[in-house]
């Protein structure tokens, strides 16, 4: 008879223990009826069967794994990879004499921004060849690949740094943007008396060896939302500001990714 | 213009900050990579998208939930509830004569067994005209309406206790059953290295005017998964025994209701 492989895995019985003796004295301060525990429940299972939990996760629960990580750490601060990431973007190449552009539909709306960056290491050296993968929304506020009719990769690709870890790519400037409101994740908010809104951002994932990989947004001075993002993905570091440049929207800043 | 209507529940703002305060403090001790993290999510997704959210909580939280409310208090102890509840049960009538009969099927497989009991209050009084929501699984394991041939109310019913608070009714014995290990509930087991087993149970629902509702479940001495029940919802207190009684199996557990 064959031995069946066993699937265990040591990591999730420790987190699991661990999370189940803080749900314990989560449970002993709310007092929970089981009433609510069901009501609980009856909401926890409409929001899986509408596809929302990994909206909801990322949203209200993403940030406080990632403030765990990373908070007093040296380097750039991540934000959340949130539900719009998608694999298997095209690779952006530089056609000589002309920026990087960002995926886009010819003659694709929205105000036109050239968004720059250097990336670094911690330890103080410029990181060429860095991979830089970059998504955000388009003119509608919408997310190719989501409830958009855009391409699926449309404002989606990755390329690479410069020998000095610069680089510099066209896109538009993007939108504060609503989470779905009409599902499980909606009424939640309703509950909670939270607006669903985002500020504009761009989503930034950084690769190079040797360096914890760094996922993460920027954010733009003057946006109305950025004190009450309902996914409390702003930090300081990752705040910048749009300019304008021979008639042109610019924008700019500086990554620097830890060593491992 | 009309004022739209505040859907705010202070409650449930009450319990997710709560909420959120304790998985700051598991995030810091559990030291959750950002990957642990996705895979989390993604499991939680295929958990949700498949409908077993409310079992998988119902197996693996409910107790937790149940032992913070009622641990050291007068009373029978409830046990979960279960993923396996149904609404709007058949009233069970005594003919003339004849017990309480739990619904079933003409020629029902299964050792036929009379269940009794009595109803009283923790101040000491017989709870006359109590309701008794009962049902369980039958002699294929299976409960009604959930992956079952047999029609909706199978082994489902209610009845009311007599003038002294006693019941007796005919069932049959219920059966060891494995929770469902062909998803992402039977991953999670894999992972933690649990069989899928509960003991076989009766479940019970008491409602009684100025009473709360005790919802329980019976378990029988000598079952061999009582030790180590997925669900870990045995209690002392919840346990009897089967015997021989002119050539039937009667059972037989006295409950106790908590005064509001």
């Amino acid at each position: 008879m064959l031995k069946q492989i066993s699937k265990k895995n040591e990591r999730v019985e420790e987190v699991f223990n661990l999370f189940i003796a803080h749900v314990q004295n989560f449970l002993k301060e709310a007092n929970l009826n089981h009433e609510e525990y069901t009501n609980f429940v009856d909401w926890a299972d409409r929001l899986g069967r509408a596809g929302e939990l990994p909206l909801y996760a990322d949203v209200f629960l993403e940030s406080h794994v990632l403030r765990a990580m990373y908070t007093d750490k040296p380097g750039t601060q991540p934000s959340l990879l949130g539900p719009y990431f998608v694999e298997g973007t095209p690779l952006i190449e530089a056609k000589p004499g002309q920026p990087l552009v960002l995926t886009q539909r010819p003659n694709e709306a929205g105000d036109v921004m050239y968004f720059s960056g250097n990336v670094s290491s911690t330890n103080g050296e410029p990181l060429a060849k860095a991979r830089v993968e970059m998504w955000q929304n388009d003119a509608s506020g919408k997310y190719s690949a989501f409830d958009s009719e855009a391409p699926k990769y449309n404002f989606r690709g990755h390329f690479y740094t410069d020998e000095n870890g610069n680089f510099e790519v066209k896109t538009i400037v993007p939108l504060p943007y609503s989470i779905p409101t009409d599902g499980p994740t909606g009424e939640f908010l309703e509950y909670t008396d939270q607006h669903p809104m985002r500020p504009a951002h761009l989503h930034l994932m950084f690769e190079a060896e040797g360096h914890e990989t760094l996922i993460t947004q920027v954010f733009f001075e003057g946006d109305e939302w950025l004190e009450t993002d309902v996914a409390d993905g702003v930090r300081l570091d990752l705040m910048t500001k749009i300019e304008e440049k021979d008639g042109c929207k610019v924008s700019s800043l500086d990554f620097v990714m830890r060593t491992v």
